[in-house]
């Protein structure tokens, strides 16, 4: 494809996705499709010669289009809101266009220095003081990994540059809460501490870690001969958007030398309202943290702010230094191949550094208080609707409810409330996602798609009714 | 940004990048900035009110793209070619354009099975049989670490469900050449093996590990009460494209019960052409390897292929099922989150759809073999030349070259060769990446941008020669 066809079919993409974006709240949020639906419409060789622009676009509306649940839609309140902003999506696009990579400062330098910038805009944006330094992971899952390790490599006086975690005299525990995000326990695992040493500290009564049984915790261990190393504490949790009380937390970790990890992968978005920031006091004593601009904020995935407080701690458990990577620059500048897993890099600064140019923090905070206070107006109507409740404290945007039946419970009512939840996903009118909380299923409205507007709520809260009650 | 506003503004950034595609090989390959150069220009706070997309357009041709060296210019010749092919670069657009994002099947089944019937395609192109399942990664050093966590997982039986690496029998050891990526190193250290028990096994004349010296390393290792877990090999390493044996690596892997991973990030392009698999023979035995097509092949960064003879134990490894994340069509669907680190998942196999349609495997074959030959001839012009050696043999597109001086040897030939490539290099008309190879710098030239040509390639090498022996 020449410059000039690339033109051409660019304009074609463009116009097609302008009128996606148009037209996406007329879709069915769910795909209506059957597994394999779609990849049994595709070949199974690749071809040989050239295909038309026209043929690849045609499959895309015909075969693709049908199989894909619609992030983007004004009524999708599952998992959590994943907007991708227009303005952030043509920093991609200038991004992929480019072309080029940050292997090394020097591969090329506005890839690095634009990434310093803009991690620290964010910083500067949730309030955090000149003491982190950010650099830009894909996801909060690698964060996790990678904080994990750092923690490992901290307690144990760097032993990878030894015998790793195969020769310690004592073993090392993480302490997570039961509410963390799976990705925490899965890092754990990666990282090799294994599930015998990874605790599931209790929860209060609003699903926050509770920081006196962490302390027990740690003093039973201690007494046991292993060695605490790393605690993950979470700033909105997946199922109900809990906060664990990071500064009582802190303290147990400060005092006890562990390695704190926040994750506000969802939450850190918030923090932009200064109003939202009680929500995490106790922040800056943290060792590491994650915030997903990807997320709620509106950044075309994927791009995950990691803030670290150590920073030559950081490179020095992820750096190498092979002669193909050295440059003359080495000295003066940051290499972030040594601030993660990948060497490749992608310029994903670009879409973060369009975002907040185009929008500017006022507007981005106007959306985040439109959406809070949509998610006040859903739980007020719940409460006050006879059979229906309000499961967890709305600390945030997330609202997580059940419809109580008469004469049902435990497996029954989780049955009720799995059966209303899929037929109203299936209908395609709106999007959920059903989770457990306390041993029960319950279901979860996520409010925070770019176009969600409070009559779109109203509309999810009409229709959860009918098809609960009916 | 309204859609009609990203119509506006998305038409100029296809047509920016359509400009800067056609006029790439006028610029600068290497970036002319000194450090701190691009940030200094910009502000230190983020704007609190909306900016023009004019402003934002202006500041990147006056910030930033000074600030970029080119990786897709046709006389770029570093590290290794990371073809973003604009057919390719529209199936990005496509995928940020939609911001749909891939947790479990069902949050958008056709992201889940493109991805499954591309990986296929990508599969059969490089002739590989039906025992292998691909799943797309970021980059090889993730594919390596998960490859190596899956190694430990199943010299273990799982420890990750136990006490991990902590509580271990006997002491897990990794096998890797001293021409392995950086990356490996860096993965065993992630991983948890440490240092100690990570072995450079030793090359022969032509830089690919010595299967017998292996085989008397893992035997040295079972005397000393150590369990050897696992062998990294390469398939062109990244100084000078060695090809380590695979078949007789396989065979020891296979004897001894070690897991196989073949890194063939950058070579196993080659793979297209079916006069270039004998330099992987014995592939088939291997239990993990990785091609990322986001280098040579032509797809728009990060695309990585990882492909593993075992996907069961792969998911047992990485998977993670809580209940917000489980829907109804598990048991009859692939849920690449298990298939890798990172829950959340872009639609990156857009990039490899469309670059394979829209090119054509034989088109795809056609541009490499023209590399391949233009890497011989520039061999045989260095070969011809008094004082110039190639240094190892050119199996692919890489040629690794010395300017030698009477009476210059040791540091001061170091200096030399450092000297001119820098020379090159800040000339800004060709780009090349110095490395040390046996204890000494030489120059790599990494044939393949899209758009080299024979001139390009003919201008490269007088532009060395003057540079070296002016």
């Amino acid at each position: 494809m020449t410059p000039e066809e690339f033109r051409t079919a660019g304009h074609r993409i463009v116009d097609w996705i302008a009128d996606y974006r148009a037209r996406v709240a007329t879709l069915p949020v769910m795909a209506q499709v059957e597994p394999g639906g779609v990849r049994r419409q595709l070949p199974v060789d690749p071809p040989i010669d050239p295909e038309s622009f026209d043929a690849i676009l045609n499959d895309l509306d015909r075969i693709v289009m049908p199989g894909l649940s619609h992030w983007q839609h004004p009524r999708f309140f599952g998992y959590f809101p994943s907007n991708g902003l227009l303005s952030s999506v043509l920093g991609d696009y200038v991004s992929t266009g480019l072309g080029v990579l940050g292997l090394a400062w020097q591969s090329s330098p506005a890839l690095t220095e634009v990434e310093e910038v803009v991690t620290d805009w964010l910083r500067r944006m949730v309030g955090l003081s000149d003491t982190w330094s950010g650099v830009i992971q894909d996801t909060a899952s690698t964060s996790a990994l990678i904080a994990l390790i750092c923690a490992r490599e901290r307690s144990t006086d760097y032993s990878l540059a030894r015998g790793g975690l195969q020769s310690l005299p004592q073993r090392l525990v993480v302490y997570v809460s039961a509410h963390s995000h799976s990705s925490i326990d899965k890092a754990a695992l990666l990282a090799g501490f294994g599930r015998d040493h990874v605790r599931h500290v209790p929860h209060d009564a609003e699903y926050a870690l509770r920081p006196e049984a962490l302390q027990e915790m740690i003093e039973r261990d201690r007494r046991d001969g292993l060695l605490p190393c790393a605690i993950v504490a979470t700033t909105g949790t997946t199922t109900s958007t809990a906060f664990d009380p990071i500064e009582k937390i802190a303290a147990v970790a400060g005092r006890e030398k562990l390695w704190l990890h926040v994750d506000a992968a969802m939450a850190g978005s918030a923090m932009i309202l200064p109003e939202c920031r009680p929500l995490w006091q106790g922040v800056e004593r943290a060792d590491s943290l994650v915030v997903n601009v990807h997320k709620w904020l509106g950044v075309a995935f994927d791009c995950s702010i990691y803030l670290v407080r150590d920073p030559v701690h950081l490179v020095r458990v992820m750096s190498t230094n092979p002669s193909y990577l050295q440059t003359a620059a080495d000295t003066q500048v940051k290499n972030y191949r040594d601030w993660g897993i990948p060497l490749g890099r992608r310029f994903r600064a670009l879409k973060l550094w369009f975002l907040i140019r185009e929008q500017g923090v006022a507007a981005l905070q106007a959306r985040l208080r439109r959406d809070l206070a949509n998610a006040q107006w859903l739980a007020a109507a719940v409460a006050a609707r006879q059979n229906w409740r309000v499961l967890a404290p709305v600390k945030l945007q997330t609202v997580c409810v059940r419809h109580d039946v008469a004469g049902l419970d435990g497996e029954a009512l989780d049955r009720h409330t799995q059966d209303w939840a899929a037929r109203l996903n299936r209908s395609g009118f709106t999007y959920v996602t059903p989770a457990v909380l306390d041993g029960r299923w319950m279901v979860r409205a996520s409010i925070g798609a770019e176009h969600t507007e409070r009559a779109d709520v109203e509309a999810l809260w009409n229709r959860m009714v009918s098809e609960a009650e009916r």
